[in-house]
């Protein structure tokens, strides 16, 4: 009865934790949600009086496929480009589904680092692409040459390669970030090779340390797909991101769009452009940096006191996660059970690994619990830890 | 570079035309949308700052793939349906999208009325699907025909019907329903020949005359996927709607919406809650029937006072459209060109036909327009068609 493509598509593993325990009511480094204490209510629910006093009827009315135009304008201008390459996206989880649409047909190769954001693994799935995951390596020739090798052999079988697909600002699920140097080295493989990048950069705004590295796009334009999301410096729930592309790809973007859900969300276009153009975003994401930079801060001075020997962690200067490398024989998903019943809820890494691997790694998000849930989770968590790398 | 299913990608003429006009500058009869006057401004508003008030930081936060549990709740309790079948979908455009991509592969069939809704067409052809339209006959044995020799080729051709797409109430673009005996006959076939039924029925509500005809679903919820939709019958900035169905077909829908866009607007989908829970939307819903009721018996009147002879149109007894024939030889889209120019627009009918035919058709929309602005739409369309009739 259903198409092909059925077959090959996976449940979240993260939205099945949360259908089995009420985030609420355990300590929960699963989610990447945000902290709802960084949503501004109040400024939100002026900015939305405005919005219909401003425009009344329209802001309620079918809307242009494309977007909002005051929304669109407002991306463009932060983010320096001409607003005729700004796609808004119903999410940018739709940003990466449409991408993968109007790009990838069955046995299609996908690129990918190894770890690796879920959703999208989840969507190049359901159009069967073929995802190749690369690791990470600190030796940037020997990154390099990582990458020729995977693509060399994908050339080798006869397929072709679409596109690569890269998170360089404080990765989901590892929390690391690519160098300058690497994100030009994988640029100009994508021109070597002809494919596309589809860089997916929303945590790009939550930077706690450091200075920002160029996107992957700045260095070319025409190649890379670069896509955002408003769900991490604004509010998920009103599902707004944007799709910055050369407009040849964007037109087909544009297209599939209609058929998909017609437009974006309207009144929610128009409460989000209020918010950036009257600097209330800036304002509030400010107050969300310095919010997340000392929960990061609390998380890694608590592993560092609690966690058994043999357990590593990642050190991320942005973002909302870290990721755990337990030692060889741990298996992140058997020890679902233990933590679940214990009342601590993580997602298993070998859910982001293309290939399955990474059983001993675990992602944490620090940005959803307050910091006395957090210093309880990581006791607790750090407790039930000690018992099964002691034991085994 | 792209995906073979761009190739079958095609632009909506609708939206073309939007792009080529405002839509306010002009008279419109082109588009779907509901008149803006209908959306109760100051209750949404006032609806709007009470979700602030109950849900807080919830209302902003990622929600359930499935929809919003107080949503689904009240869409069960009106169509009398347990809330495990009840999907909240991101427009109910997305609906028709989830549909045919969990179950159409490249050259399934589907079967469709003609003329049918061009969003759904679109869709369609967006998954290569071979669309057979069978147009309306008055004699239920001779409609039922039509459908088995449609069926019977398509089986000879060796190829599989995943569904019947079909909108039972005023329907878009014609303005006409089925009976209850077509709805019949038309799921006995289903059941007779496998194959599933999407019911599209976004107009349902807006009834101006006569009694309520009972869904095609209500004949068989296991066969029947019900799709409706927020968009005309509160407001269509909102986008969503909702998919209801047997829960294994449902359960599919809901892990492809996980990674099409993880969940649909939340705010937007508590504000929707709370207008049905508060009784506002029926009162509002009871104020956009007379609004589109006086609407509707004025376009009719005013086409029997105007029209040239041998224009035909539909008598719909509620929905936002009526369907013209003109006589046979005309060519309502080669016709834009002349009526564009002068100011009006409509839909040229043969977009809606599966095999291009209907080329003397046009679909009126009477929901936008003010009646003045009705009024002189009609007189000018009424002239220009009188010289391309009488000169041809």
């Amino acid at each position: 009865m259903f198409s092909e493509d059925v077959a090959s598509f996976f449940r979240s593993p993260v939205r099945e934790i949360f259908k089995r325990v009420d985030l609420n009511s355990i300590y929960s480094f699963a989610g990447g949600y945000p902290s709802a204490d960084t949503f501004p209510l109040d400024e939100i629910r002026k900015t939305m009086s405005e919005v219909i006093s401003t425009y009344g009827g329209q802001a309620f009315q079918y809307g242009a496929t494309q977007g909002v135009m005051q929304l669109r304008e407002a991306v463009a201008e932060r983010y320096g480009v001409s607003v005729e390459r700004v796609q808004i996206t119903s999410s940018s989880q739709q940003g990466i589904d449409v991408c993968t649409r109007v790009l990838v047909d069955p046995g299609d190769v996908i690129l990918t680092s190894s770890p690796s954001y879920l959703g999208a693994l989840q969507s190049f799935r359901s159009y069967r692409a073929d995802i190749r995951g690369v690791a990470h390596m600190n030796d940037i020739d020997s990154f390099r040459e990582a990458y020729v090798q995977v693509i060399e052999q994908v050339l080798s079988e006869g397929k072709k390669i679409k596109f690569l697909y890269m998170i360089p600002d404080f990765q989901n699920p590892s929390g690391e970030s690519l160098t300058f140097g690497e994100r030009k080295m994988l640029v100009e493989l994508a021109r070597r090779y002809g494919f596309l990048i589809v860089e997916d950069s929303p945590y790009r705004e939550l930077r706690y340390e450091g200075e920002d590295i160029p996107t992957m796009y700045s260095i070319d334009p025409d190649i890379v797909i670069h896509l955002g999301s408003f769900s991490k410096i604004f509010a998920p729930g009103f599902r707004l991101g944007w799709a910055i592309a050369h407009p040849e790809i964007l037109d087909k973007i544009y297209v599939c769009k209609q058929s998909l859900d017609l437009c974006p969300p309207v009144f929610d276009q128009y409460v989000a452009a209020e918010f950036l153009r009257s600097g209330r975003l800036d304002a509030n994401l400010s107050r969300s940096i310095g919010l997340y930079k000392g929960k990061r801060d609390l998380l890694l001075s608590l592993l560092e006191k609690y966690m058994p020997r043999g357990v590593r962690w990642t050190h991320p200067e942005g973002g909302l996660f870290l990721f755990l490398t337990m030692p060889e024989g741990f298996d992140a998903v058997k020890f679902y059970d233990t933590a679940l019943d214990a009342g601590v809820a993580y997602v298993a890494g070998e859910f982001f690994h293309p290939d399955g691997s990474g059983k001993n790694t675990m992602r944490m998000n620090f940005s959803f619990m307050t910091e006395e849930k957090i210093t309880e989770g990581v006791q607790l968590l750090a407790r039930l830890l000690r018992a099964e790398i002691v034991d085994n």
